[in-house]
């Protein structure tokens, strides 16, 4: 085991982050060292990166930042049984404390407590990890290995599309980032009966027509609510799944989704929004759900099951691939809308 | 049967209501006539009195108000089979199309076409009134009449409070208005294991304090959320049943309900709200509901229950009681805020 | 509007069955006559037909069977606004009172007073049936017409699926008569990860396979249990769907289901079953749940739903088509176990 | 800390038991030593005793009994943190492995490799006993003393009470050892409107009365099925308790509950029982529900909301109270059935 290994660091209070060398991290009883294969980027490492509101308030440099990745054990501490060096792993992030209400009632995904490994301590952007046992996924050999290292937003896509009934519904999915993305294929794996994708974005609408959305809208110039009336024969979507965080994509979400219906919120709104509460919901008898992480693990084993399953084809979403040491690249593909979901390789292969 | 009758009648569109003479209803093959022998006051008989925004876009006059009520039954349509002359009734006053989908999948309180007897159609606030067989309720013998005029409200309450776990759980109700009252007792009847009321007006807090809830809080002169964090452990409520329809109540509900909560909304603001969905829904994995009148019919067999079981205590919210001439009376100790629920009897006895 | 039509009529109680010469059905005011276009065969009929002990104390002849078919609206009663003359339907042909609680709370599946069209009433074996208006079903034109008269056994099907969490999960499906066969093409469009079709008949087998079950097993000659074990790392299935009910695939099938799992009984045993509640149940904390007919109406939403997005294709299952009057022809194929589905043309073209 | 005490032994495979001095237990770094105030016996110490075929099969000698019990932290090991000496607690005795499916999705209570304390280890029916921290529940002080060892069996009930919906419910109770009883007041603290309790043991029956069952029926020599149609509308009870194990109550149950209602299963029959499925289950729609252990924690949770709100007074159910010393007697006083819930007193005082 080296000493030292390369890794992103975002070293100080202010926009940017560098790639550099940094000590091997130090393992204890119960921890589990990954030698990262490849670690993918999330927004949040852009918020990060960008150095916003957001990042400034919750981040504490310095910091080596990613929660998307999989790799192969590296070592393990000496009360490890879980898994043993070489197992293929990845890994849920969010570390719970095991011992609040939420946590010891079957919701440890909204622990009072939670850390989250690459915002609250040290993450994936580097050659090696350290992960607590509690939270290593061993990855089952059949999942293809192309999708190991998305299993975080993908976990979160299925979190939310499983939130409630979906067989037989009419959906639609408001924004199309890599989660909403990610939204169709599961929908549609699990027997959506209509799926309507909305997005402003040209490049992200492309591949939301190739994950095979039955409806690919851009509400900036369509008649959204006629197009989804006329497919409903005038009652309007089941499920609303918001990915999007933008006010109008969300009034807009809400205005097309019927009575009785559900509205899974995911996408965070960068400041707050204007309801019409008795309209949007109250009179609608609409079910709202905030929608946080994955369950845990309830959620990784769907993932699995479906993967395994060959139920979903996730790689039209995977526009990038790159080195590590080109990190600072990808924010900028990022940033500009021309990447989707980014795959980095620490190790040098890809 | 005589050929007219007494009945308050919105008869211009402006403020205020008269009371005059008016023809009996007739009644189709399959329709119930109903003597009233209690009409109550909803809040929405006092927006169609005083003509709001809301009344002067849904109320078409002349119109007889009254969607609360009890009374025998007077004559019934030839294919009438559910009750029969004399037969002690109430009625669920929303009246379902029967053929949308909402209807057919046992979700009629939702119907797309709704029609509400008492707003969109001549209601109870008379000598007599005409109800479809389908929305008769007949009363079981043995529930205490002097409830029986009020089930509509209290069916509220029921549906707000039981809409989700119940038992066991800490419940913060905010606003105290005859369906928050009632649904402090329906809390306690069905387990729950804490009950916050919260409310700024002394009147209703007093009546608050009567139907048992565990807290009474003043939110204009107490630390509402100190008393409850300290109450549930550090925590928050696991419920929020809000009945007030006002931005702040609203707020410090969601801000006092813990990570995984349940708010059930049926309080209808006068104006959008604005939400920090990130902090008050989505990272807490909230679920949000919106509430709207009772589930048709299964609310009415739990109120059925729980009142013959003797489980719910109404009367300190029951504070007034007068004839029906005595309408305008009625509505102005309303406005003032020193009434809760008001019984009018339209024949005369009370 | 012919006088008379031809039938299939259980005239006697006795084995057997007539083709013959019968009066059109009459109808009433909220009636609905289908000039039938295919019908086809349900176990049901062949109990009937065999005049079985379930037979001898269910029916009173003479009457028409046949509860499964597709049709054009022929004529419709002064009042009915559903359909009108022309349209393409099909129908629920469970008829419930609409006054009992199951009906008043969402269940009018299992009303208490429940009559079967077909059953207890003329069924569709014949050129003209009669529906009352709140049971037809008028099918979207977008649906495969050649599954129209499949609906109600479909169903059963779709019912029993989503009777439960289905998406990403392990389902074993005991027996593959055509609700078996049907339930595998639904699991699968709804995104059950693996299906494990168990059929000791051979013909059934090679149709489910056709259905594209992940594993089609024959108890008789293979180790399922074993096999099951290898296939989901040594935990056992999801989710039981039980239609054979057969005492010895009923308890296959509850101990191949892991701990937690869902059983849902649909099959009907010709006589009791000996249950270890201990290991079978208890223990286990499975959830069992008798399954009774189709949800009145949300299952038929759910099958214009999967139908009109092209999820299920269902040829494999219908064997046979010949004309109504070769009914007797038909039973000796099912009695043999020939045939799977059989469609019935009663007005002459198939 | 002394290095031995005294405890009963099952020291060997056969009938009784032995009351002999022992080694005080050795804690781990995750343990917690608890020096025991009360213990309660189970009707599975009365199989152990009694070494009846399940228990042959189950127990290996030598092993110290005892699961329900309450008593103060006498030292914690080095790294546990939930608790400190001197803190009065109670534990969950189902040792759940913490990796397996069910484990890590919410469902520990049926774990895969389930040992439980005083069953597959060393048990509370001594002066000390060690629990491992994850398993302990800190009793909050504000519940009554007098309930802390038995939260094991209220556990049992609550889980199966609130295993569905209860609030505004007709429940019937089948068997009233110490779980029934327990059922018997939180169903009705939960909002239960009928709780018919069934027993043909006298003794158990006025315990029955005492814990304030609307109706206390003797199978034996009443028409129970004639009662509960009277008291029901002719519609039968929604839920089904069954806490006996004996075929004539399950068969009783089933029979008494309205289609479309809830069994939850949790006593435990010596033997095989037959199920007319299609009758009592299939065509009902009944669901059925094996009911095993407590959820752990909620069930834990629910427990302590409801005994700091006062409402489940279980004074009745505890019937003996005697020194540790004297377990052959209490074992006998069980046996004769003249005692429902004994508490034992290992460190003398009572």
């Amino acid at each position: 085991m080296p000493e030292t290994m390369l890794a992103i660091v975002k070293a100080e209070a202010k926009p940017g982050a560098e790639f550099r060398e940094v000590p091997v991290p130090k393992i204890g009883l119960t921890d589990v060292l990954v030698k990262v294969k490849v670690a993918s980027v999330c927004g949040t490492d852009l918020h990060i990166y960008n150095w916003d509101a957001w990042a400034q308030n919750r981040i504490h440099p310095p910091l080596i930042p990613g929660h998307e990745f999989c790799g192969h054990v590296a070592a393990v501490g000496a009360e490890v049984t879980a898994v043993k060096e070489g197992d293929f792993v990845s890994a849920e992030m969010h570390v719970a404390c095991g011992k609040c209400l939420q946590c010891r009632t079957g919701e440890a995904h909204i622990c009072q407590k939670v850390k989250i490994i690459g915002v609250d301590a040290n993450g994936a952007f580097a050659e090696y990890v350290c992960i607590p046992e509690s939270n290593i996924w061993k990855l089952d050999p059949e999942i293809p290995q192309e999708y190991a290292s998305i299993l975080d937003p993908l976990g979160n896509a299925v979190h939310t599309v499983l939130a409630g009934e979906i067989a037989a519904k009419s959906v639609a999915i408001s924004g199309c980032g890599p989660i909403g993305l990610f939204a169709i294929a599961v929908a549609k794996a699990c027997g959506a009966a209509q799926v309507f994708a909305m997005e402003v974005n040209d490049f992200r609408r492309k591949i939301a027509q190739q994950m095979k959305a039955d409806y690919v809208l851009d509400p900036a110039t369509q008649d959204v609510k006629q197009i989804v009336r006329d497919a409903t024969n005038g009652v309007g979507v089941d499920v609303l799944l918001e990915m999007s965080g933008h006010p109008d994509a969300i009034h807009l979400g809400f205005g097309i989704m019927r009575s009785g219906g559900r509205a899974s919120l995911l996408g965070i709104p960068s400041k707050p929004v204007q309801f019409d509460l008795a309209s949007e919901i109250i009179f609608k008898a609409a079910v709202v759900q905030g929608i946080n992480g994955r369950l845990m693990y309830k959620t990784w084993y769907q993932m699995t099951a479906l993967l395994k399953a060959g139920k979903l084809d996730l790689h039209p979403v995977i526009t990038d691939r790159m080195p590590l040491k080109d990190f600072s690249k990808g924010m900028e593909r990022l940033r500009t809308g021309e990447a989707s979901k980014i795959l980095l390789y620490p190790n040098g292969s890809k």
